[in-house]
């Protein structure tokens, strides 16, 4: 199987508490594919500009992704975001965007990319994931991401799209903005009305939950006691996610699988955000080892053996 | 065994987006025993008023709790709040706190009460907390609650007292208020130099994690399509958590002893939220078979069984 991934490629400006870099290798496509490269092969789609070099492209390329796809834009700049986080890691001011060669983006996809098993359509203008969507019609499994911003701006479009994806990820806050339900799990139902099968909510910090029709799971983050920088933690979730499910796809979608992908995916966020932008998982120190040691701890910290217990009423 | 909690024995008027009320029975102390109850006998201790009723004294009696020591301050009036919860749940403003009888209550515990084995000191003052440390000579296990409020006014007597218990359970970002650790597993470590061997972080809707010296576990909220109002979920999970410590201390306080408190903790909050007040766990309808229902799904939505997955790296 192979995944094609749709979306940014970026340089980041952050300061954290930890420290700060003035220009990193940074956008969803990038995270996505740092990751889902650890468990399949990888087609990567995005813009970049003049300024994007060997160095950035050879960081792309990690476990063999394919990058023909990367079109470099001539004359333009790579897209630029800056920000800032708090002193609790959980919320960040955006201080400069600049769309760059993002503005007149006309995905175009190569035959190789149009062909892979597994599409993710990371978060960019929901009429370009429609685009997408339209060329990639051999793909078994699709996944969406998505942000406020279009939820606002480009409602119709965003669930259009939604209606024509597997697989919906995105923040827990968002998807109460979306549907306007109270609570995430009243959200994600009212979600799977409308086409995906599958919901998983972000909630940052505090981990995932999946929701199906038939199925609730739910996975606190991995416990760390040092987050260098949040920056594409999503993304490489998304990353692990997408790619366990692209790795096991044909032997069919079970609950093992979900769960294991909901695993994979918090282990590698986890290895991100304890580095700058795509360090960690662009070094060699990440490993299948690491990674397994990992989401091994996570199937420890959270089961329990039920104790046959007295209840007084 | 027997648990005595010291707390708050309250009236409560919220407001939420499923409705209002006007008066209701609230308070830590009343939440926790309602929830504790469940698991082992409990002693109330706390101060009410002359507009304390019989009515209200019949729900404080559930389950047979020992409610001897609820000193009722003739000519005073119980403690009062009022607040208003914002459309997602997650945030309420105080609009009113009348201390009331609270503002000259000096614990005074009736022999009963002092030689529970089981202690919980709810959120009061922790000068307070210190002086019903100082008479419970006899308790095995002592687990206690506070606010940021205290951080910020009483750090010195609230430092002592968890200093002299054994179980720290505290919302996530007091725990880090009071620390001044980056993250909530730095901040547990960093209270498990002090005294406690065991830290609960409560995570509100997110759930909770417990760590200690040598083990971590988290567990996620239980999922609910609609919360009708938050008040008392983080005491009346603290009843659930001290109430099944407190049912198994004889045997000693394993691994799976703690994680089951979590669960029967989590599970006896998901039901207080969906109804006002001590509404849920005052009625007979929340019974053990429902209680160990939702004990039985906790165990089912957190675990997974570890896929043979290769990786590329």
């Amino acid at each position: 199987m192979s995944i094609t991934v749709v979306g940014s490629i970026a340089f980041d400006a952050v300061q954290t508490p930890f420290g700060e870099r003035e220009r990193m290798l940074g956008g969803a496509a990038s995270h996505f594919a740092l990751a889902a490269s650890m468990l399949d092969q990888v087609n990567l789609v995005g813009p970049v500009g003049d300024d994007f070099g060997d160095a950035e492209m050879a960081v792309l390329r990690t476990r063999g992704s394919n990058v023909d796809d990367v079109e470099h834009v001539s004359g333009g700049r790579t897209f630029f975001w800056k920000g800032r986080y708090h002193d609790d890691m959980n919320t960040r001011d955006t201080l400069d965007t600049q769309l760059n060669v993002f503005e007149h983006f006309e995905p175009k996809l190569s035959e190789r990319s149009r062909e892979a098993d597994v599409l993710f359509l990371a978060n960019i203008q929901p009429g370009l994931q429609l685009q997408v969507r339209e060329q990639c019609h051999a793909a078994k499994f699709v996944a969406l991401d998505s942000m406020n911003l279009w939820i606002e701006i480009a409602r119709d479009e965003l669930e259009q799209i939604i209606g024509r994806v597997d697989c919906l990820i995105l923040n827990d806050e968002e998807l109460r903005q979306l549907t306007g339900a109270p609570t995430t799990v009243a959200a994600a139902r009212e979600v799977l009305q409308h086409g995906p099968s599958i919901v998983v909510a972000k909630q940052g910090e505090y981990g995932a939950m999946l929701i199906t029709a038939d199925d609730f799971f739910a996975l606190p983050a991995y416990p760390l006691e040092r987050v260098v920088d949040p920056t594409g933690a999503g993304d490489t979730f998304a990353g692990g996610f997408v790619g366990l499910i692209a790795s096991r796809l044909e032997h069919g979608l079970d609950r093992d699988v979900l769960r294991n992908a909901m695993a994979y995916g918090t282990a590698l966020a986890s290895y991100n955000v304890e580095r700058f932008g795509t360090e960690a998982l662009a070094s060699t120190e990440i490993d299948g080892a690491a990674v397994r040691r990992r989401v091994e701890d996570l199937w420890r910290f959270g089961r329990f053996d039920r104790l046959d217990v007295a209840l007084r009423a």
